[in-house]
């Protein structure tokens, strides 16, 4: 028989973690502070308890999913939990899942960031980064891996929740450009489908071969521009703007870049690649 | 014997152009405004002219790549282009371009917007925009195609220049997310290649897949969003710029899609995909 598991929250995602534990074959015992949340999950299988606390007793492993940190917190408050591995899939920032892991350090505490919406867990697509205890993730791995591919990058449990924000910035930039895209080609009704089938997408995905060169130039120190400097691109970027206005296009999701190589030239990395501007963001935020 | 081409402009892109024909086989007229640019031209077989005048009388095609459109327009004034196609590479807006067009209405004009930076020129890897007249694109296709993959899109003059935009502010959208993720992970001293390579670089291509569908939506009209909400991700996005403030990382780049994304859920379209972006955009800008 599977090891059985306890899911505090029945939010949309913490549904979704209940469903895939069930259809797997897992006891699942389930919590939420509104009872009769998911109906759907009783006739999967589910064991509802009444309290967190009562929840918690119920398994050695303890998933929760709820809204923020601090209802973490208070749920958790009073809660033995001696024996228990608590993995926290609540979404935070680094230094929230710091905090919630010494609160909690009467458990083996892992911190996780979902990468995924709920429709996709149990998929193939998904994956989860895991922090903090190595000892539990490898404990409960094969249990862990029944949710997404699980992805585990160390013991410092701020460091799922930060390589899950690093990903969810660089796909929200991303986007970014892409609705900047959109909305100048729709500026001139071009049809948005072939617009990105024939040029958009393929463009991003050659472009997006660059990203390991960039990586190396951090990594290694920076090599040769491979392609215009930063000086080069900076007096070029205004062009962009321009004619992003003169389209109809509100330029504002591509404005703070121009003001990054602008400021990037003006620190003296005129002659420098891309890579140059990693150092610039973290400098400015000082 | 391969038909001559006339090149206006020596900068590093203008000569990457002049060394393609010239690789090629055609006889290629150059002419820069300082005289002597660009010796290695002359080795391989460049015929130099002393005025534009002289450059352009030298063949049927010309191909000019200045700094800006206006420089265009100075050098070309007074010139006869009866009979002549010109092909307008220099960077400009698609409201320059349009001008550029009428200005030199005598000749067949074409305006192109280059996909590459000079080292690509002659490569498989780059392409040209072109728009304008459609008799000139067909009747010099072979010719361009020897600078790089021609790729027509209209006979209005501007759309080069829209689809050279479009794709650039895509691009650099991307390269904006890219660094501050990468900005993120050297705030725990992340190696940025394994960083990169194991997470960053196959979750973006991973993202770039729902761009098509971004696309349909705004092609068929609205479907069912297929992940999170607008409203969900206007209220998630407040914990990527904290947790990027907490990590000492300038949140600048990411801020105004956060600021979109409550602008559209104020707008109404808290239920709606992420397509709903790209009208906001547009409306915004009005």
């Amino acid at each position: 028989m599977k090891p059985p598991v306890t899911v505090l929250g029945l939010g949309a995602m913490g549904t979704a973690l209940a469903r895939a534990f069930l259809a797997a074959g897992h006891p699942t015992i389930v919590w939420n502070r509104t009872p009769g949340r998911s109906p759907e999950l009783d006739a999967l299988g589910a064991t509802r308890a009444t309290t967190a606390a009562e929840a918690v007793a119920a398994s050695p492993l303890v998933v929760i999913c709820l809204l923020v940190d601090a209802t973490v917190h208070s749920t958790m408050e009073g809660i033995d939990l001696t024996g228990k591995t608590v993995v926290n899939l609540t979404n935070s920032t680094p230094d929230q899942a710091r905090d919630t892991a010494k609160l909690l350090d009467a458990a083996e505490y892992l911190d996780g960031g979902i990468m995924a919406v709920p429709a996709m867990i149990g998929g193939s697509a998904a994956f989860i980064f895991y922090s903090g205890s190595a000892a539990a993730f490898e404990q409960h791995r094969d249990t862990l891996a029944t949710l997404a591919r699980p992805e585990y990058v160390g013991t410092d449990p701020g460091l799922a929740a930060l390589h899950d924000i690093a990903l969810l910035t660089g796909m929200y930039g991303m986007f970014a450009g892409a609705i900047h895209a959109l909305a100048l080609a729709g500026s001139e009704q071009l049809p948005a489908g072939s617009f990105t089938n024939r040029f958009l997408l393929p463009w991003l995905t050659a472009m997006l071969t660059s990203l390991p060169r960039i990586a190396k130039d951090l990594d290694d120190g920076p090599a040769e521009p491979a392609g215009s400097n930063l000086a080069m691109q900076a007096a070029a970027y205004d062009n962009l703007i321009d004619a992003s206005v003169a389209q109809g296009v509100d330029p504002s999701l591509v404005v703070p870049m121009g003001d990054l190589l602008r400021k990037a030239v003006a620190g003296g990395y005129g002659e420098a690649d891309l890579a140059a501007l990693v150092g610039v963001l973290r400098t400015a935020a000082g």
